[in-house]
């Protein structure tokens, strides 16, 4: 098996500056770096990254730590973290807390032994305290942790209030909101407050109820549904605070024989693109899904590089009106 | 910072028990690793894993390489997959091939550097030999690469039957396959022979037509779809790969005017949560994702632990009537 004394010797440099090369590190001119991977591929050279990783204290791992992969928001905002980390020589640690306290801080404590270079969370049970104690570069999503802890975020407020706006220019005289947990500090719950402080200007019937949105948590949305069409038979427009939420109303709607738009006006929240296909007249409230991605890895890489990255980065969302409303 | 040294002193053992503690080496009594364990938690000891591996030559990390974790049917198999793999004590790191070889080959060499235990691969666009080359153990999903790699696969070949068989029972004339690449040495080409010999069997008029269902090609779909009822506007039953194409096949029909089930027949392939959330009355040929997740965790820490494994494991699959047929 081929060492680095190997490569170097075949190029005529010193082993350091074959290391130089393998860690990018200091001044190396293209025509360098050419010879060297051409020596190491020459000679099937595997340099062994634990040991590399141990040397520069640098894994490449980003730990990405989010409720479900198999909800779609999540597996869409996955499949572009994967792709720009990628892009910057970053691999993905895929942690799914399903909302379980233990497998978090466990997901944590590990993340933290593997010196993983610094961690992307969308998902949080514990305590905020145990987040500040980590003590490596870490980038939220819709989560404000902490001062110092920058986070990428949607403009929620203003979704809630597009939302209701339209549900409200199409005549709903009486309006639920479905709301994600509001209990949880998540910067999502601006949906619930842009649609409150929309409602109220505008004098309109309202009610909300909540779920929990970071679950694929199809039994709980279905008994919310039915319940609040049982308890409210004269809904006239439904804000509902996910897609998937959305389409089980539009299940409702279709069981109870209340017409959409016409009796029932629907309208949901992510645009997702599994939605956009199975759901295409679904009218929603689309989160830039592929820049909040991009945003978090640029903003953990900067960090983990030692740049000053800004706090708070929310962006902007966009209203997507179809046939439900 | 406190030392291993210091864990060893404080429960009063050496520093290779607390080592084979650390490792879970050798016969260990419950009280002393609750002792070591409690030693570490008070001295706040953080083992560094990095070190550990390549002392233990021993990561406890999987990679999976799959098409596009965006996909509904990824997303559902990744979740079951980093569910069992968690219970057993290892994480998952995620690869994205997105169909494209030079990421594809990037990610294979670098996992053969990050020395990570084993692979799970659902994803191939480069040659078998590459795969073979591997040297670690390796599971692969609907893929067949050697005679020593090991596969898991559901009954495609029962499934096309199925769904073609019940097509027929409908009443169904003239009958479409959409199918995946024929090309690539994909098992779930079964679908496609078992469409075939049914239709054969049964002397029924067919039209088989190709796309590519390993990535998220919304715009492939379309167009595939719309010229096959232009060319086609005879048919009366459709038997879909996936249950995402299947939609496709829904919307045009809608676009058209043709009523399902009454003018055309439609089934899916795959049962995904998402599709039977989003398009409740869709039939289709549904996958055990769960137990195809868990077996290939199964096979591969079986592999990674020196346990011979079966080369074939097939699972069967489950016909879900409903609506569109």
């Amino acid at each position: 098996m081929a060492t680095i004394k190997d490569v170097a010797e075949r190029v005529g440099v010193s082993v350091t500056t074959v290391s130089r090369v393998l860690n990018n590190r200091g001044y190396l001119s293209e025509d360098l770096k050419r010879r060297v991977y051409q020596a190491m591929e020459e000679l099937n050279y595997q340099p062994n990254e634990l040991a590399r990783s141990l040397f520069r204290k640098k894994s490449n791992i980003i730990g990405l730590i989010i409720p479900d992969i198999s909800h779609p928001f999540f597996s869409e905002i996955a499949i572009h973290i994967e792709t720009f980390a990628y892009k910057s020589g970053y691999k993905i640690l895929l942690c799914n807390s399903q909302l379980d306290k233990k497998k978090e801080k466990d997901y944590l404590n590990m993340l933290k032994a593997s010196q993983v270079d610094g961690i992307i969370m969308g998902s949080h049970t514990l305590d905020t305290e145990e987040y500040k104690s980590i003590n490596m570069p870490l980038v939220t999503l819709d989560r404000q942790l902490s001062e110092s802890i920058p986070y990428v975020s949607s403009d929620h407020y203003k979704g809630g209030q597009l939302a209701t706006k339209l549900l409200i220019r199409k005549g709903c005289k009486k309006i639920a909101h479905i709301s994600g947990n509001l209990k949880l500090h998540l910067l999502a719950k601006a949906r619930y407050d842009g649609f409150i402080d929309t409602v109220k200007k505008h004098s309109i019937n309202h009610v909300v109820v909540q779920t929990d949105l970071n679950g694929f948590k199809y039994d709980e949305y279905k008994k919310i549904v039915t319940e609040l069409f049982l308890k409210h038979p004269d809904l006239d427009g439904v804000f509902a605070s996910s897609d998937l939420i959305a389409a089980q109303v539009l299940k409702e709607c279709k069981r109870l024989g209340k017409r959409v738009p016409e009796d029932v006006k629907v309208v949901g929240f992510d645009g997702i693109r599994v939605g956009e296909f199975m759901m295409p007249g679904l009218s929603t409230i689309q989160q830039p899904i592929k820049d909040i991605a991009k945003t978090a890895v640029k903003l953990l890489i900067d960090w983990i590089n030692g740049t000053e990255v800004p706090r708070e980065n929310i962006l902007p969302v966009k209203l997507i009106e179809k046939e439900t409303t």
